[in-house]
């Protein structure tokens, strides 16, 4: 089934001529009208258009075979708060009914560049912010949610729907869904993917990231995005790894299943010689979580003011709500806020710096029940409020039996060495030596 | 001539039905008639359907006389890298020609919540970036430059088109030009107006602004953007100011005139009563337009990787050249100016928050004649750096008979304030007191 083909090897097939665009496309379509009346991972997609796109992409292979972009022929989802000018842009909001976007967000334009094609849009969170809730189940449970708020994007992967998605991240939104979905997520380093075209809700912590079933997808995308700088690093010996073990000051909120999942990727790493050490966050880095809320809910005022003065009957409560609290908090807050923060980030960076990555929790643990809440990001926020590359690496099961996804942070801009470290951990987690 | 009003008093007289919109949109088209074929501020106007928009605003006034916002009924001009939905967006590039976003900019759908009428698109650098530049001239002297890249917009208001207008500043795009035009110019803290819908160029620097022919226009769009949150400030009588005299490191760049205009201020501050203090930035904050250009170039390629991947032949060399520059530099020179720029940052809110406001240069002087350079930015970088409230006071003359313009700076969100003194000095400097 071609739909379960990883986005490297897809790519790979397509370029060889052993497979066809329009075959995978086909696949995925599939896959999508066998499952998504139930899972509900898509918001929009117009399976004629998704051929078209194929059957082009197929062309273009037969006349420009030497110059095929890395992923010529490749589907990709994408979340709903990036503008598409060919599909509707909607934001699971009521002020953007049917709106269409004139032009592509700059994510949307470097993957078709790329020769990725663009098979439809996922379901979000209003905004990704505090507004209407998706519709979207966990694939892996239907009476769970999926995580939020690139909810339709980790679920239509985690469903071989799709090799490939999109999603952002402000507080937790691509991190926890992954977890939630038993996917890999990442979320670069702040400011090394261009947010043009992608709804702004807070623009110090807005990060563009993307999902895949493989560590070495994501990877694909970093070198498309030119995240990793140019360098390339193979997947390390898990035997050559310094990893800390940071468990945070939000630990009490970890359940059992988060717990057990923590010691057994210890024990793992530890078997397979890693040097494994617990680290302390310190004192210069307590209560970032809190920093980030004040940043979230002041810049979120910022955000919304355009959509509360001209259409405030359409704009959700909750975020109106925040906008109130965010007056009420005033600038000074978050002036203090990004201080903290910046310098938190110098602290971090050093601190982190000794290993090749750290290994925190995801997620609480298992996708809770019910999807009027989308979980917890209390183990996502502090992460991007200090800007680092984080992943999450799938492999492991809660006692509900549902995936528990555990979180790889690292330095700013290590994003490179962060993503071949992800690719050890996984095989781990799954079993096997990345390094073969 | 109503074309000649300050926006407090059209929409003042608009209120009070002494003033009609459309009277007023009208002597600005007049004026844009008889002096824009020179002037070249405008790349985008239709006159018919400014004045249905005016007809409009004056047909609501008669409706909703009670509830009319703060702009009602007066024309503003939008610098054409921000979006707006019905008119062209061409960014003055090749890529964008005739491109017609399906959105209004955050900032341009606020103004419009508050009253505004769109009069039509003001030229830009390309991108208000490095690439093409624009076809406008100086309205004091056809033979220099407007400065740039809010060019258009500086040039509409100085040359009595529009009371109003909005332009974005990176380097010193709006501070700049409004000294080369004899306008008042404001760039509010960093963050605090969104950018939603403008190119992005450098997401730590990029900042909407706007430009006016008196102090108190920039308050009153300050109340509209909430940029002032919720404080009111009288202008303060000069005698009760203290005022810090920066002429930072990089004073031996400023002109003869420059010099002579900065005495004269410091002068008329010293006989109305001001304390005027020299102020010395020192170590911690040397060498920021450095760290702003490390900034700016590496944030670019990530601004521009999209059109450099799709359509690279029709990017300007100037851009694309500092794409490869900023290739070289890596994401450790950005991580090293962010750092440095953010410990900066708490340093000069610490030193500038002794005093009302600092006084610096604007720009190094008089506009440079010839089109094809815009200007040094050398005095306005190291203030967007420090995502610091500046405000270009024009009132005083240079030796070739041009505008210098001077600016105040003050610790960032204290944005109210800073309008306050920039209304006291701009009083001073045209010879009046403001406090009466």
């Amino acid at each position: 089934m071609p739909n379960r083909l990883t986005a490297v090897d897809a790519a790979r097939r397509i370029a060889a001529g052993d497979l066809t665009s329009e075959a995978l496309v086909r696949a995925c379509l599939a896959r999508i009208a066998a499952r998504d009346a139930e899972v509900k991972a898509w918001c929009w997609i117009d399976p004629a258009q998704a051929i078209a796109a194929a059957r082009e992409a197929d062309t273009r292979r037969l006349l420009d075979a030497g110059k095929l972009g890395p992923l010529h022929g490749v589907p990709v989802g994408i979340k709903d708060i990036i503008d598409t000018a060919d599909m509707p842009t909607q934001h699971n909001s009521r002020i953007f009914r049917g709106h269409r976007p004139a032009r592509d967000a700059a994510c949307v334009t470097i993957l078709r560049a790329a020769g990725a094609v663009i098979l439809g849009k996922t379901e979000t969170v209003e905004f990704a912010s505090h507004g209407r809730n998706p519709v979207t189940v966990n694939p892996h449970d239907f009476a769970r949610t999926p995580g939020g708020s690139s909810s339709g994007s980790a679920a239509a992967v985690a469903a071989d729907m799709v090799p490939l998605s999109f999603g952002t991240q402000t507080g937790g939104s691509i991190i926890r869904p992954g977890a939630f979905c038993g996917v890999y997520g990442f979320k670069p380093t702040h400011g090394l993917v261009s947010s043009e075209g992608a709804k702004p809700f807070s623009p110090t912590l807005d990060t563009i990231g993307w999902y895949a079933r493989s560590a070495a997808d994501l990877r694909l995308l970093a070198d498309v995005f030119e995240v990793a700088d140019g360098t390339t690093a193979p997947a390390p010996a898990a035997g050559s790894l310094r990893i800390g073990i940071c468990r945070t000051e939000y630990w009490s909120r970890a359940e059992p299943g988060m717990r057990d999942a923590m010691a057994t990727a210890e024990r793992r790493l530890r078997a397979a010689g890693a040097q494994v050490e617990d680290v302390a966050l310190g004192p210069a880095l307590a209560a970032l979580n809190d920093l980030k809320e004040t940043v979230m809910r002041v810049e979120g005022r910022v955000a919304f003011l355009d959509l509360e003065r001209a259409r405030p009957d359409l704009l959700s409560p909750g975020i109106v709500k925040r906008m109130a609290d965010a007056r009420q908090r005033g600038h000074g807050a978050l002036r203090d806020a990004l201080d903290r923060a910046a310098v938190a980030r110098i602290e971090f960076d050093r601190l982190a710096g000794a290993f090749d990555a750290l290994l925190t929790p995801a997620a609480n643990g298992e996708a809770p029940l019910g999807l009027t809440f989308t979980g917890d990001p209390i183990f996502n926020g502090l992460w991007t409020l200090l800007h680092a590359p984080c992943v999450t690496v799938p492999g492991l099961v809660g006692p509900a039996g549902l995936p528990i996804g555990l979180q790889l942070v690292a330095p700013r801009y290590r994003d490179a060495r962060l993503l071949a470290v992800a690719e050890t951990l996984g095989a781990l987690l799954a079993g096997a030596d990345a390094t073969r």
